[in-house]
């Protein structure tokens, strides 16, 4: 299965390279089990120990140039038309191969704007330079920040299985969350039963396991990647959860949200419905502005206009990531054009893209609601891989 | 606990910082579930999203500056003088912390020699060009290498502390192994006992879970990184085992071997035991060669000679490396000159660190004897952390 992936993975390059005139694309690890670069997972999804060179050409070559005890592995992807193993020095090999293919340029894995494309290290870098030394090559190394958004943004089929295995797992834990909830929990509790139900299934966390899931009972629980803690669910109050797996190396990312009705109430009060029924007209508003050709940052000013004529404050981030073998996937970001986003926000929507839509509300007194389904963007627009928590679960 | 061993590595960070005449150690990051600098283990042991700065200074300044959203959980650890929390943009905050402290350079996390000190890549190595632009440090930055070498290699208590446990616990499995073994199974079903084992005690795999541990039943077993296969253990042949955890974040790696007696055999042949005393006597001669201030390649040349004066082939790889938060942890390498090492056996040897002591040799149609332990580099020899195997195991 694994080898499969690659395999499609390398076809897709091949596509793509054209698509985007590229000659070439160079990947160029070591010790991987250190530096990890993202592009690795798409090449090969094996750690690499010695320097290690995967290139794959526009017309179609794919070359490895790995240390020999690294080689059978490679050659059992059955993904490569060349595995060349060394013992002493990758640099002849890799000269050699680059002169034969004598492309206009070489596209590597950096990128100021792209965490996900950035994964080549700056002594790396000096080492491909001085590989190059004395080649027309040398000079031609470019970002293949471009190439990687479309190659690792547009999901293959594999891909996208495991991603709608991962969402619908998510939705079961959060299933059994809503079965043993009751007053009186704190976060740290809740959370404790969602990591036992998570390892019970052998599934890993989207992000950094304390802070997966985020647990926020009541108005007094601390907002952003803070651990669960010792507020308890009340009635009368909300309960928020951000939680997400991963699950056969893709992520999940959802958020749902519980009121605990008080004594004597059938239904939420209008002040958590109100906040509710904006947040939704603001995620459909974003979700509407989904479509392929989007820039970012428009869909984001989409909700974000929704929620303030419905007057409430703007949320304080982006409304969408990329969502892939890591919860914040790199590339296009559906968010605003401030400077901490760099140029993300700028990026195009394409189909086959899987996005995260969130956004949310404090409620006084209440909490905190936030919205958060995935989405796989289509030719037409988008499809829900989430079932949307189109009403708030009551407890 | 993770906590003190954060403050214990940034106070060892300023010692070092005197002793190798540094003004100022910066590690930038960013988005670290993707792309991961090693170094960002010993200043905050989290993950970090947005651009992050960590800075030490020779007079023992710690200023964190991070994206809001993760201010608070680099707070909770106590070590920093000073954490700024921003919202829009690192840049205002970071020039001015550099300004301020007027550094002679800044020692930043690349290299070509060691994958252990090249965290940045070449994305951030171009924003932190781009941001300190117009300032006279945008040409003051260097490597870090020398610098992290001494500070990753040299173990902290609570880093020989986790590395002893997680040798503890790898002689533990092996005691397990030695205790089911019998003629007739499999690499792969001793791999998946071992698998099992480690499981139950919540341990993770020192390196990449295909090839950990790497078994070798008899002669026909290819040798390498390769996965367990179909070989067998059979009476009158060796098994081999190389294999270590990943306890509380620290690794072991140790290599273990049985002989099967044939039947009528009372102990292993004489050409098995001529073999593993010549691997005991190299092993022997390089541990004796492992003292403070000798440089990595004539530790391994004092065991390489000694093998081959016993009439055994050279070994093809180094005698042992430096073992910590992964198994091959960077910096010095007990090996020889190969233009595939790099400059790491140029290194010395400084009390403190931690190395693996590894060689081997095959004995035709019996299979391989690969020794493999862990030790301790103090300032009058070594300590060996694991209890070395100096007796064959019979099977």
């Amino acid at each position: 299965m694994e080898f499969a992936l690659i395999r499609e993975k390398l076809d897709q390059a091949v596509a793509l390279l054209n698509e985007h005139d590229l000659d070439l694309w160079l990947t160029f690890v070591r010790e991987t089990s250190l530096t990890a670069d993202p592009g690795l997972a798409l090449v090969a999804g094996l750690d690499m120990t010695w320097h290690s060179a995967f290139l794959v050409s526009r017309g179609g070559e794919r070359v490895a140039i790995v240390g020999r005890y690294d080689a059978e592995n490679v050659r059992a992807l059955g993904a490569y038309t060349e595995v060349i193993g060394y013992d002493q020095s990758l640099r002849p090999a890799l000269r050699e191969t680059i002169e034969r293919l004598a492309p206009r340029a070489i596209a590597v894995n950096y990128s100021e704007s792209d965490p996900a494309a950035d994964g080549l290290t700056h002594g790396l870098w000096l080492t491909l330079r001085e590989t190059l030394a004395g080649t027309p090559y040398a000079d031609r190394l470019v970002s293949a920040e471009n190439f990687i958004a479309s190659l690792r943004g547009r999901k293959s089929p594999i891909e996208l299985h495991r991603l709608r295995r991962a969402v619908r797992i998510t939705e079961k834990i959060f299933a059994i969350v809503d079965g043993f909830l009751r007053p009186g929990l704190t976060e740290a509790q809740i959370a404790a039963r969602m990591h036992a139900e998570r390892e019970r299934l052998g599934l890993g966390t989207a992000w950094d396991a304390p802070y997966c899931p985020v647990v926020n009972a009541g108005p007094d629980s601390p907002a952003g990647h803070v651990m669960p803690g010792a507020c308890k669910t009340a009635r009368g109050q909300l309960l928020h959860i951000d939680f997400g797996v991963r699950r056969d190396g893709f992520c999940s990312d959802l958020q749902r949200n519980w009121y605990f009705l008080a004594r004597g109430e059938r239904h939420a009060p209008d002040d958590v419905r109100a906040a509710w029924e904006a947040c939704w007209a603001a995620l459909d508003a974003g979700a509407a502005a989904l479509r392929p050709g989007a820039a970012g940052w428009e869909v984001d000013a989409a909700a974000r206009a929704a929620l303030v004529r419905a007057g409430f404050p703007e949320y304080q981030h982006a409304l969408g990531h990329q969502l892939g073998r890591v919860a914040h996937d790199g590339a296009t970001l559906l968010g605003p054009q401030w400077d901490r986003y760099g140029r993300s926000p700028f990026g195009r929507v394409e189909a086959g893209q899987v996005y995260t839509l969130e956004l949310g509300t404090y409620v006084t007194r209440r909490g905190y609601i936030g919205l958060e389904e995935d989405v796989l963007v289509t030719e037409a627009g988008i499809e829900w891989l989430s079932k949307p928590q189109r009403k708030l679960w009551l407890a």
